[in-house]
């Protein structure tokens, strides 16, 4: 079966990346573990200052919206919250293969 | 250092999606063995029925640049323009952390 990927963007809050960062970084070591969970990577944006870039690929989509419900995920959630300016983005995908990935 | 990534996205001509796979997992062949690849996956966009997306991570952009001069990169450059509907788009970016890259 295809694995089931996104990118997801996050514009900070002016002067928030960097506490953003943070938090995503937690969030990539709670669902580390998760079932499904090949890659959740963190980026800076090289032209935007306040934007973020997570790259995630999952077994399934339902193993990646399990991942929302684990323990301390929600809390990270809501500490972002307030550090964003805006709604966060989504492209949703689907890997085709290439290098980084089994 | 922070490593050198790149999200890339290409539009192809209705119908042409599958063809342009074919020569971007060829593309991910060639770079895998390249100096300085972390990452080359191809993704389809599940939106758009004839985009897609590639992530890259490099150690550098110079790493990046380089693989551009591989010997069959080029020649799969060719073959992939034709295929194109408009000028590929990137988002650059410097890796934070996270899972799946070490």
């Amino acid at each position: 079966m295809e694995k089931y990927a996104l990118f997801g963007k996050m514009m900070a809050q002016p002067g928030k990346r960097e506490e953003l960062l943070t938090l995503l970084t937690q969030a990539a070591q709670l669902v580390a573990t998760a079932p499904g969970c090949h890659h959740y990577i963190v980026y800076k944006d090289a032209q935007h200052p306040d934007w973020i870039w997570v790259s995630e690929i999952w077994d399934s989509v339902e193993d990646h919206d399990n991942s929302l419900q684990i323990e301390g995920c929600r809390e990270l959630i809501m500490q972002a919250m307030p550090l964003l300016a805006g709604k966060p983005e989504k492209i949703e995908l689907a890997v085709v293969g290439g290098k980084g990935i089994s």
